[in-house]
């Protein structure tokens, strides 16, 4: 299926990087006659994202904005998706497809076979940053990136279809996960990163001497707590909704800085432990394709 | 004091790129006919230091590399650095300083004490690399970073104001500190994150998932893992030599954890502490004169 009208619901960072990536396509040709919607519930918003040119048109009236798309992308905060969802469903046609871009997606989904008239597919981009907001949105945000889309059961090929070629056109490679799935593994690798950042930056910030900690804090401790710099309320949606998956991640790490604390001055054991820390790491870092150090 | 010669013994990333920088502040005319000798274990290490103009000599024999020098900067390994005190002593003059730049600072205080015949002052650049070794030394590794200098109670004004120009000539800024306290203050802001960093990477690699975890993982993780990347010997090292300071942070992570765990669905409790994370991160970086994202 070829589209040339997609709504975008939700102009943050990455709603706004969405139309930037989008209207960047169809500048260089993928995409012929696009025409990218926007709307956001903040006028000033509204305004920002026309100035910056992330989006051709910024309708004030929700219903008026999807009315007319071939292809909806809700782009808020988890727990606002159902919302989202049941607002718009009125002004949905059937040949609708409706996609996503919220961290969690078992809740999310279920919302939308509850809600939509239409085909949903749930999607996350698996790239961000923590200076969020469309000011900061940027054509090249999902280059090289992952982007994981949750078909279900009813989901067409032709719907899958549209949406990975939504996809590629901002860039990104899709990879066809299980909602469920697709939470477990965040859950390691996104969302236990963040809460490890963040208690990172709580734990010493709490102690009597952290003016003396984070005069000489360097690079390490920038880049080990740069997720704590995210979002608070996206993050804390994903806690809420990934509960369940995230707490074994929790209980584990706390075990293992327990058996750390007890083994500190185990000099076989901790070099051979950091070895193969680094090579897994290091050997990680080399397979990816935008791989900064 | 004026000073012209410099042995660097242990030509590794610190040790090297404080060869480029003192080499880059003589050619700005900061320190004129500075000589920069350089020693390293491997013959191969210190022909490609020459190679690479890091330092002006590499002689093979230690007692020649030092016996010359008014200033001798060790750049072992903590775990390395009592050997070379050992072993560089019979060489020294009385007026020779001695410092060096390794993670801890206590145990090597004692060992100077117990073995130079020289004054000391202890050193710790809060600069570094995941990527290790003279290949990757840089002259503006040290640019702008908190230098830790810890003097101890026989140390004359005259030397300690010796060492303070040195750390000034590589693009630093001295902080003076009791070893103790800087002891502590590094297991907060960089032992600890590398620990968790380290566990970030080891915990899901464990997991028969972990293909699946990699193909999605994104900045974030590459991030907060980047310190697990860091050279194995050194933080076996860090963990040897400061495990008392260490410790009680492993254990205060581990109980925050816990909470985390048991408070991962308590909403307004969750938000409040990720805003106060964010402004506490977000200030602290602004406060930083290198900052990046």
């Amino acid at each position: 299926m070829t589209w040339r009208r997609v709504t975008i619901v939700g102009l943050g960072l990455i709603g706004g990087s969405m139309g930037l990536a989008l209207k960047r396509a169809a500048t260089r040709g993928t995409l012929a006659d696009l025409t990218v919607v926007g709307w956001d519930q903040h006028a000033e918003t509204r305004e920002l994202a026309l100035a910056r040119n992330v989006v051709d048109r910024a309708p004030g009236d929700l219903g008026r904005a999807v009315g007319d798309a071939e292809i909806v992308i809700v782009a808020v905060p988890v727990l606002g998706t159902r919302d989202v969802f049941a607002a718009i469903a009125p002004f949905l046609r059937p040949s609708t497809i409706v996609t996503d871009v919220a961290s969690t997606k078992a809740l999310v989904c279920g919302w939308a076979q509850e809600l939509l008239p239409c085909p949903f597919v749930g999607g996350h981009p698996m790239a961000g940053s923590e200076r969020g907001g469309v000011t900061n949105a940027r054509d090249n945000l999902f280059d090289g990136a992952t982007y994981c889309l949750t078909p279900d059961e009813d989901t067409s090929p032709a719907t899958l279809e549209t949406v990975s070629g939504l996809v590629e056109a901002v860039g990104a490679r899709p990879r066809i996960m299980q909602p469920e799935a697709h939470d477990r593994a965040v859950a390691a690798i996104s969302h236990l990163p963040f809460l490890l950042s963040t208690l990172l930056v709580e734990l010493p910030a709490a102690s009597p001497d952290w003016e003396e900690f984070r005069a000489i804090a360097a690079t390490g401790f920038r880049d080990v707590s740069r997720l704590a710099s995210g979002d608070p309320r996206m993050h804390h949606d994903i806690c809420i909704t990934n509960a369940a998956a995230i707490r074994p991640w929790l209980v584990a790490t706390a075990r293992a800085l327990e058996g750390l604390a007890d083994g500190l001055e185990d000099s076989p054991a901790l070099l051979k432990r950091f070895e193969e820390a680094k090579a897994i790491r290091d050997e990680m870092i080399a397979g990816q394709p935008s791989a900064s150090p």
